[in-house]
């Protein structure tokens, strides 16, 4: 007989895990090494550290220890958030009237409004460790700038961020967090780097991208004795602080004796999605149990779906290594009708080999229908979603229905990654009907894709 | 010895109160009634039927019984976002330097983003109990009117909230929570309404406040068949509810024998002041215990610590029942200087006849002296908090310093009554020096006082 499983299932604090888990290490194909744009060589520990600090340039390339300790430090900032709570979604599943059991990890639980804190504080603390004054980075939504603001803050580096001039005036209040956690926030692009007034010169009055976000923040941090650059997903190594999400889902579900038949989440640069499957992905890698793990993307912006499996490069001003993964070219740009994050044009290397291998499945979802489940969600679970996450849930949805169309009682866990306080601009579109859907076109992403560098 | 107290003491959802704490059964000189405006006699149960649904009225007229049963289904959405936790500030008292001890029980963790939710929920469950179509509300700084919406959705009430107008045009984006969650909100004073159109042709350009949105919610409460009105602090039902927070945090403290020395919470209407601080002032009553009792105001709404312990009307409409409680005077409206909420004229009548008869303390502080404690908070503990609730983290910091300066190891528990991720237009201000502090002369007060009502 099934335990009476409760409405949140909330680990001890002692039940934190003490390593993340590197999913690399069970992998049969390791993913792609990053090139150094220049040579278009793999780049060697040496002139990633320049980039960025070096404990996590150890991270970044280690492919054999399965297993990384936790620092004392950053996991006693953990549990001022952590471990956070695995939601059964009782009153989803009642309005529903399926029979599928439904259970979301939620990551909302934090100023940061996100799980990018995560990797925030882990990346903060190797900083302060190498004895760095600050770091530069890009933030897209804003909510990983917000994380890094509060980690560093804790650490007392100074944070300098480049937020995508879109999302900096979509998002006027997320400015105001990062400046109340010490941060300096520049919208992107700007005029303040070599490499933001080139993009500006060449395309006047765009929004700007992660992309070109990325390119400002690591020619600052490259330029500025003292600097380095970090980055909230796409990497190994955030993927592999984001594996806590993940260790304490498992942990959590192991608790109940409960096996999910399927993992959702969603998908941008792959930080959420790469942290909560890891250890169920290393379970089907090792051939210890099969699910079936489902990455959720936007239609606006398809990597996986509608992408090339290429070396591209990770910034459009092509200053940063390439990277062989699902892209849809490092100069694409979401329409600006998109919300959110999820907007990145690549995708991580490790979900991309995984993907490439048959490991995994992708879907894509349009807006509309993302904000739809969204509100749904939000008015029995009691959670205003961040759009991001909403994809997540409108798949979730989606397979619970069919449960109830085959009469199916399957497991279903998604990742709900943050809340959308800060997104009510486009939850005020979407009540208005003035929210549209906008999928690329076959021949604007050709023309990305001819623009992919040679290398491939 | 004392037992190792982790970060975050959460309780299991088996250990979630099964009744509130009724504190007035306990209170040797019970709150003065609420009288009939016209008639100035006690109001029966009959005449608050009209108003507010039977059971409420029940609970706001029962002076006897210790313990309320909460229902089954109130005890479900509990589950959904409690027991909340009760948080060791370990890294404010390290910042600090204090022997103190810390404690902060967090009510941000829902939607809502405040404590208000606890009795939203208990009072739409009613409602719909009693076969309505819905009810009617007002809200200041938005917290309460979001946590209506989102409790009436549950339910599938209709939901009609009054907004005072200055904080429905500082705070945009808690309109569209509200609409996510099906609730219509109207700025107020508005000329929907009889009342809202006498105000706006005394006063043209008025901001509102508390005391119209109050007028107006009841006004179509009452005109409408099939509605209700419901209020989110003052009444005794609300500290009813509320009494969930200071049973868990209770229940907590008891789990590793830590006894608080202080108990401090902000108070605008009192409803998380006097739900916290339930069954401590019980055990102060009944001589079981004693503890410092200290309710944080705003300098610019000062009703404990400079207005008139008297009846007043609850309402500028004058068109509520009267209440004996400390009143700045029904007419007052604070600076539109004053961010966020903490704006009612008066008091609940529980907690003013508890602090006239010696039973707690209070003090009131300056915004701008609040904003410092909230940032200087944010930064050290991770949460943002709302303006509010940063009343009480200023004078927890306070106490800590002293503890400091004395060398006493105190334990203080604080409410941090909700987030403040709405308030960031304050936070600007705030950051930009743009922040002002605003006192009311004695001169205004007495004005004030000189209308209060002759029942006195």
């Amino acid at each position: 007989m099934e335990q009476q499983i409760p409405y949140k299932i909330y680990l001890d604090e002692t039940e934190l895990p003490n390593a993340w888990y590197n999913l690399r290490a069970d992998m049969p194909v390791k993913p792609a090494p990053l090139l150094n744009p220049g040579t278009l060589q793999p780049l060697t520990a040496q002139e990633l550290d320049g980039i960025f600090c070096e404990a996590l340039v150890a991270q970044e390339l280690n492919e054999t220890d399965a297993y990384i300790p936790i620092p004392a430090e950053i996991r006693d900032f953990y549990k001022m958030y952590r471990p956070s709570p695995l939601v059964r979604a009782y009153c989803l599943e009642k309005q529903l009237g399926t029979p599928a059991k439904i259970y979301y990890k939620f990551e909302g639980n934090n100023t940061s409004g996100s799980h990018k804190l995560n990797s925030a504080i882990a990346q903060a603390y190797y900083a302060k460790e190498q004895g760095l004054k600050g770091v530069t980075t890009e933030t897209g939504a804003g909510q990983w700038g917000t994380a890094l603001s509060m980690a560093c803050s804790y650490f007392g580096l100074d944070c300098k961020v480049f937020m995508v001039k879109v999302s900096y005036e979509q998002k006027p209040f997320r400015r105001e967090v990062m400046r109340t956690y010490g941060a300096s926030v520049v919208p992107s692009p700007s005029d303040t780097t070599e490499v933001g007034r080139k993009i500006l010169a060449e395309h006047p009055g765009t929004g700007g991208s992660l992309g070109c976000a990325i390119s400002e923040a690591v020619e600052v941090a490259t330029v500025n004795p003292g600097y380095r650059y970090v980055l909230g997903s796409v990497l190994n190594q955030v993927l592999l602080h984001q594996s806590v999400i993940g260790l304490e889902t498992k942990a959590a579900l192991d608790k109940y004796g409960v096996k999910p038949d399927m993992i959702i989440g969603c998908a941008g640069g792959g930080s959420n999605l790469g942290g909560l499957i890891a250890p169920f992905m290393g379970e089907k890698l090792r051939g210890e149990a099969d699910y079936r793990i489902i990455a959720v993307e936007p239609a606006s912006c398809p990597s996986f779906t509608r992408g090339r499996f290429a070396y591209d490069f990770c910034d459009t001003g092509m200053i940063c290594p390439l990277a062989k993964m699902y892209t849809l070219g490092s100069g694409f740009i979401p329409s600006p009708n998109h919300a959110g994050g999820l907007r990145f044009h690549g995708m991580s290397t490790t979900l991309s080999q995984l993907y490439h291998d048959g490991y995994m499945e992708a879907v894509s979802v349009e807006q509309t229908k993302v904000f739809e489940a969204a509100e749904q969600f939000a008015r029995v679970e009691g959670i205003l979603p961040a759009p991001e996450s909403a994809h997540a849930i409108r798949v979730a949805i989606d397979e619970a229905v069919k449960c109830k169309e085959t009469g199916e009682a399957k497991t279903i866990v998604f990742g709900l990654t943050g809340t959308g306080y800060f997104d009510m601009v486009a939850y005020q579109k979407f009540h208005e009907g003035a929210m549209s859907d906008y999928i690329p076109t076959d021949e604007e992403l050709q023309a990305s894709f001819d623009r992919l560098p040679r290398v491939n």
